[in-house]
């Protein structure tokens, strides 16, 4: 069987004029290519009813599968219904169901649905609802027959992501599974690594990654970590966990050392938090330099007892100025920093009250370099465990100005791990 | 004269698959904009021929203006020469003066040009090429008759933002003002406010925002800080200067109240950081909950001798284990917040040698609230002037979680900018 083909028709004037970029089509993208399906073209368009026509008519023609988010308010601005409709030569009609819908939703906030709401219950002829369990708009599901006498089908949804998102994954995705794989069934896996570049980590992945395999393995990046996420179809969900888990162990057996969780949005800070709330020992984070991206994410974790704080200076001296404690001169011995910076580091974990210091030293300065890419630039990170030890890693690290930071604040997560591991193995 | 109308298509399977975000086109969408022409569609395809044919030939079919990003390097992915000779329906010629060019960039790097990089210099019959100067691709601009005897005209850009603004900047920008506007010249200023919603601005902004405003506004929103960037368009460059400057202070007329200071990456920091500079005094923030935003920001400001740092903990109660000081009980009296820490401040203010203090107390958990919209929870921001004085400011704060933090970080530094000017008035 051919792969099914689609479309992502984005609606807004918000996004045609560059206001708002849309992220909508990229997730519903990397969804579709999950199912198997091939997306050919994106389309966005205005709030104008003969560009949104225009854009319907062409997408039909061209493509097995529309997904269109945006244009199902209330308002007057909102044209995905008519145009559909006109796309289609079909008239609109009301849909009792979906208006009772509606009605209910402001019932329950206390309000009268005001007259106009009532448009959102209005769908072209032979289309079904799809249930939007978030808002008031339903999404439009919409058979759409060519001239030839094949079919194409749009699906429209909101253009609010929380609300397309849960009306993809719950009604879209199943309705598309059951065109293109009667029967089956579909779960996914996502796995997280950080270490290396996009590249290397494409070629030690080699075939895993092809677009054909069973179960299909994709990859993005976001700010130097990479999320692999594992997409398996089969006959049972018990089939599609036994594919995913002995995939995941291929993966491990490839990138393993590479690997640090599970989970869309679970970053290094939080396996690192983990394994301190554990030991019940507590983390300051000491960020010299350019940037203290780390003493942020590390409160973002939520309130976590073993986040000790973060401490931001300009520079060594500014340490020592702020520890009131004298830093002797670097010897040859290019690694006396433990001896050079220990008494400092002590008032530091003393007035933290913490175990473990992670100490970057020091993040580049960006505002020399806008636009351009950054060359790569030496830095230390260093590690003090409870007992006073400290080890020290010197990277060098560089790249584009928008993602040198986070990049240098997960190489100093990525050695605080290790140490963390070391410790534990003593 | 009727509105130029355009298409941008961005070109290539990272965005096709959803695995990278397309920003080049929104972009162009407020450059395009700015220039009076309308932009009507955007199209995504990916490194497939008979796709971008498709969206080649569409877009000429209804676009005067076609902007395209992507496509023009020297692999065999790079299909956009090739599209539009096939969507024009013309063959590819070598240019002597590209494949000059293109020979020059790689003998400067001390490097032999490979076979492959002589397609960069191929480009469909009566096109031509648009310089650049920071990589090999030259773009094309390509005039392409419609069967009706009307034009269009292909600009095709390559992918890369940098090269691709320079680009637009330097030959598609004074193309289309010459097919648009013959003669005429255009400048701009940006604007930037913070302290308002976006609808709020708009609001207050009225008919200064309309689309066939001269000069026209342009209005974008960044994590809570608006710019407004004004774009005159004058038979002289001194015509637009005075067009700018009447409508800057119309602006300012309306809300100044909110402006902050000019250009397209100044921030409030910006703002702050002139003024401790011009009085030579050093600030520390304190950062209280769940972000530490300010820290990094600040930091990022590049090496400057008036940041004396930051510091992040979970609460006041790690306020005061940190400087060791006991914080008394809160009395009746809500604002009695200068009597009750004053000593763990002074202490903050020793150990950072700073003379101003800002403190966010506290920013809120979001990771009990992810994918939904966070209630206004109450915060307040302390300033604490040199002389010891504590200015609060009780604020509530919500919204999407991934705008929480910032918005909460912006508001304190509008509200010590505030306390800064006040102080040099007294």
């Amino acid at each position: 069987m051919p792969h099914l083909n689609a479309e992502i028709i984005a609606i807004g004037d918000e996004m045609i004029s560059g206001a708002r970029i849309d992220t909508n089509t990229a997730w519903l993208s990397r969804r579709l290519a999950e199912l198997g399906v091939d997306v050919h073209f994106h389309s966005t368009v205005g709030d104008t009813l003969s560009h949104n026509t225009d854009a319907f008519r062409i997408a039909v023609r061209r493509a097995d599968i529309v997904v269109a988010t945006g244009g199902l308010g209330p308002t007057r601005d909102d044209l995905t219904r008519e145009a559909i409709a006109e796309a289609l030569g079909r008239p609109l009609q009301l849909d009792e169901a979906s208006l009772k819908h509606i009605e209910s939703m402001f019932a329950v906030r206390g309000r009268e649905m005001p007259q106009r709401n009532r448009s959102q219950a209005m769908f072209p002829l032979g289309a079904s609802a799809i249930p939007n369990p978030q808002g008031t708009a339903p999404g439009v599901d919409a058979p759409s027959p060519r001239e030839d006498g094949t079919e194409s089908r749009i699906f429209a949804l909101p253009g609010v992501p929380d609300e397309m998102k849960t009306m993809f994954d719950a009604s879209v995705a199943p309705a598309i599974l059951s065109l293109n794989h009667a029967g089956r069934h579909i779960r996914h896996s996502v796995m997280k690594f950080f270490g290396v570049g996009e590249s290397d980590m494409e070629e030690r992945l080699g075939d895993m990654i092809d677009r054909e395999r069973q179960p299909r393995v994709g990859i993005t990046v976001s700010s130097a970590t990479i999320s692999l996420r594992i997409s398996a179809m089969g006959e049972t969900v018990a089939q599609c966990e036994e594919m995913i888990a002995s995939t995941r162990k291929e993966i491990l057996d490839r990138v393993g050392d590479l690997y640090f969780g599970d989970g869309e949005t679970f970053e290094q800070q939080h396996a690192v938090e983990a394994i301190l709330r554990e030991r019940e020992q507590r983390l300051v984070v000491i960020e010299l330099g350019n940037a203290a991206p780390l003493g942020d994410w590390l409160a973002a974790l939520g309130d976590s007892p073993v986040i000790a704080g973060g401490l931001s200076l300009a520079n060594v001296g500014e340490l020592s100025r702020f520890a009131r404690e004298p830093i002797p001169p670097a010897s040859d011995d290019a690694d006396d920093f433990a001896e050079r910076y220990n008494a400092c580091l002590q008032v530091v974990r003393k007035r933290f009250h913490a175990d473990w210091i992670v100490m970057v030293d020091a993040y580049p300065d960006l505002t020399i370099h806008e636009g351009s890419v950054l060359p790569a630039s030496p830095l230390t990170i260093h590690v003090c465990d409870p007992q006073g030890n400290v080890a020290s890693q010197h990277k060098r690290i560089g790249g584009h100005p928008s993602i040198v930071h986070p990049r240098i604040a997960k190489a100093a997560l990525m050695f605080l791990r290790s140490e963390l591991k070391a410790a534990a193995t003593k």
